[in-house]
């Protein structure tokens, strides 16, 4: 809506002042970046040499109090949140701005997943800069001659790189920026740098509960994850949740001649996929009874943002050599249901191997991903729920002949911990004011996301904070994060330092 | 139905006449095996020794040559028929009898199953006596030392002594009973010992082709297989086909995140549970449009078999630890009926090893078990239209891009060769005859099955001769036919020996 008075409107003429001074905040930022490349790459290639993963403790612990120093040096008061004897520290800052009446919690990760070198194309604690993606034909570039500014399509290459150290150092280097030019903060900051995402936050949630007076704040920013695959920035606003299920189904005690005995002896590997079309239609549709049931609707705001999400179907149908989606359906919309995948499935033997031979059990691995508002304990009600029903005997170990002769169908369950989704909403003030000044920042509306397909535990944010969790990456979505040689392509790290600057100066609700 | 006039009818003289011969030559057969215990097992224990596999064929041809001498000594006619250069010899031996009006042809087969001689407990090829089944407690029995009459429960164990060499050394100690008493085969004798059955018979139905005249019966008396799982003699009528099909089903070129792309990316392991839940219902039975229109209904001779059966599925259940049978149904009706098997199924990984990801494809090893009159040729098609008309694409080579865009659903198939099913008479005049002679000489009656459940290539008989093909094996059920530890229980073969003998000397039809 248009306001009637325009111009001469007091407010739009504090908006239209307030815009000019955070174009001003962009453009020192920019030339602030284009002055000092080799030193910002310099300090992520620092940061990625500090081996900072699970099997390294003393790469975690050296990266940990690294990353103290750089947030004392910038003024910060700087603690280690207690997570447990041995378990990484999360480091914690704050900075209090003059005369702010909002707190900003900046979240990311400093470790990174394991590694395994041999599939490296360079050491992944070396860090190498390629002119652009892993090919045959991509060629080393030495940055350290090479004079700024840098092509953005160069990319450096090294383990947790891109997940999440590209999301710290662009934090680090827009601090640096407003500093340099005498910009102050407009929000009160705090950071928090967790050492075992990677591992699976165990310790994060004690951390939150135990620290909730010194970590509140009335925005919590998640630097994690990738953007868009357009490669336009983006800022989502939740995440699925997971929940792995291992089942096992019994058949006979040893492997049968199929020939004496197919008809008759009970087939754990038919059984199995009996099993599996039961709970999920030919379209991926969950046919589980009530497991929808506390699925939480999609609001009009969110149907919104889904329509206006930039179309990358085609393009990736071609890369990945399918014809069809699953449930007919475009990406956004799928990944906002809940969905039960196989991870694998196991009977027997196939190919050369295979033996005319009725098999002794079937292992199937199923991964479910959650929406708002089911729950991990929901689900594996209703799932058991629905195998008792569909008669099957449940145990959690290996059943004894006595058990085998007394169930019909017999299935072994191996639930692994899982964790709920969230999803915050699109509408609130912090949430408008995050895509205002992420936009700002690049210079053009940025993609807004209802809720990332794959799984981050947000909710233990929201488990102990009731202010908005808005996750804003800045890496490219093409980084090869968990896989061997991940990578941060330039550009991103140039947009994710505007984009922090933006956030520390422009934020506004 | 009882002969009206009795004891003064010519025809029941006659019969009681015959009835008393052939009791007299059982006990006169039975009189010899007790004498000659030692030399008849050191018999089978010299033919055990003999390495009769695929893989050494200096063996395949030592034991050739030592049956042909064992014929000739025995005043056969004896030939080799040509199977290829190469291949194992098919050994050929003919005796005519004086006024016979019948010629029976005994057919076994002399090599063994592939030996993986870790698995054994003794040398497969240097047979060991044992006290009964291998358990933690059998000992071993020195039969050498050991004084006639043997405990009939001991087991000799070696690869291929109950498949076939029992048979072989059955037949040829009958015959030597018979010789001792100077009592004459009623039927002219022809035998056919082949020495590739375990190698799928690959040149047998040539040899049957190209020596139609020299092998013409008036009945084929297969001696391969055990008898029944209640240890009683039993004669069986045909045996199911067998066909496989080696199916791959494809998803996305690589594995993908399932949390960003589950639900739109479609999963192979679902899809190939779907499908094996479209082919076959809970209880087993096959849903593929048309795959049993061809299926030749049970006669209600081959009913009344099938309930005199001896019940052993309470038996089997508690040793196979399964509370129920597939279908519902006992053992014998599911035999009679087609089967679709999963021989294993594998797609990504489970348990530890499993990752959250969209795994690239889906392998089924599928098992088919056909019935009379289906073939392998109508299964295909049949299995083919239903494929199509579910939308899936096929392919018999990995697919390219190109192909793999186009195509909602992708399937490889690799069919194997397969054989049809054979399903001889119960009725026929040389039918009753023989469960006649295996009755009396069993001393009760034999179990009487219409067609095995697994597979034997006796539609290569059925494709050149007319004559009834039947079924007559002789070894104990728990033979661990095909595996390690293979054994031959003694009670199985003098049982045999009083079968071999009562067939040469009491068929009358």
């Amino acid at each position: 809506m248009q306001c009637p008075i325009r111009i001469t409107c007091l407010v739009c003429l504090g908006l239209a002042v307030w815009q000019a001074q955070a174009a001003d905040v962009r453009a020192q930022v920019q030339e602030y970046r284009l002055a000092h490349e080799s030193a910002i790459v310099a300090q992520l290639d620092s940061l990625t040499r500090l081996k900072s993963i699970a099997a390294d403790s003393a790469g975690i612990l050296a990266t940990a109090h690294a990353l103290e120093d750089a947030l004392k040096q910038r003024g910060f008061e700087v603690s280690e949140l207690s997570t447990g004897t041995g378990s990484p520290p999360a480091v914690f800052g704050s900075l209090k701005a003059p005369s702010a009446t909002r707190t900003v919690l900046f979240y990311a990760h400093y470790d990174g997943q394991p590694v395994t070198p041999s599939q490296w194309s360079s050491d992944p604690f070396e860090p190498v800069m390629r002119e652009h993606a892993l090919t045959d034909h991509s060629r080393d570039v030495d940055w350290k001659k090479a004079s700024p500014p840098f092509d953005p399509e160069w990319r450096l290459f090294g383990r947790a790189v891109s997940d999440d150290k590209a999301s710290i150092a662009a934090f680090l280097s827009a601090f640096d920026a407003l500093s340099a030019t005498h910009t102050h903060p407009s929000v009160n900051i705090k950071v928090l740098w967790e050492g075992e995402e990677e591992a699976g936050s165990t310790h994060l949630s004690k951390a939150l509960h135990d620290n909730e007076q010194r970590l509140a704040a009335d925005l919590f920013l998640i630097g994690d994850g990738p953007v868009h695959q357009t490669r336009r920035p983006m800022v989502y606003f939740g995440a699925r949740g997971a929940m792995g299920l291992e089942a096992t189904i019994y058949g006979p005690v040893r492997a049968l001649h199929d020939g004496h005995y197919g008809n008759w002896v009970p087939n754990p590997a038919a059984m199995a996929a009996t099993l599996i079309a039961q709970m999920r239609d030919e379209n991926g549709r969950i046919t589980i009874p009530g497991f929808h049931d506390s699925v939480r609707a999609i609001t009009p705001t969110e149907q919104v943002a889904l329509k206006n999400l930039p179309s990358v179907e085609d393009a990736l149908k071609r890369e990945y050599g399918i014809a069809r989606s699953e449930g007919g359906e475009d990406l956004p919309a799928s990944l906002m249901r809940p969905a039960l995948n196989i991870r694998g499935i196991r009977a027997g033997q196939v190919g050369e191997a295979a033996a005319n031979a009725i098999p002794t059990n079937a292992a199937i691995s199923f991964d479910f991903r959650l929406v708002p508002d089911q729950t991990p304990a929901g689900v594996r009600k209703t799932v058991e729920h629905f195998l008792t029903a569909h008669g099957w005997t449940i145990v959690s170990e290996e059943p004894d002949l006595a058990t085998r002769l007394k169930a019909p169908r017999l299935i072994r369950l191996v639930w692994e911990g899982g964790y709920p989704a969230l999803r915050s909403a699109l509408s609130t003030p912090a949430a408008k004011a995050v895509i205002a000044t992420a936009s700002k920042a690049a210079g053009a509306p940025v993609v807004v996301m209802p809720m990332s397909g794959g799984s981050v535990p947000l909710y233990m944010f929201a488990d102990v904070f009731s202010a908005p969790i808005i996750c804003l990456p800045i890496v490219n979505h093409d980084n090869n994060q968990h896989a061997a040689n991940e990578n941060l392509r330039l550009q991103n790290l140039w947009d994710g330092i505007d984009t922090y600057a933006a956030l520390m100066t422009d934020l506004n609700w």
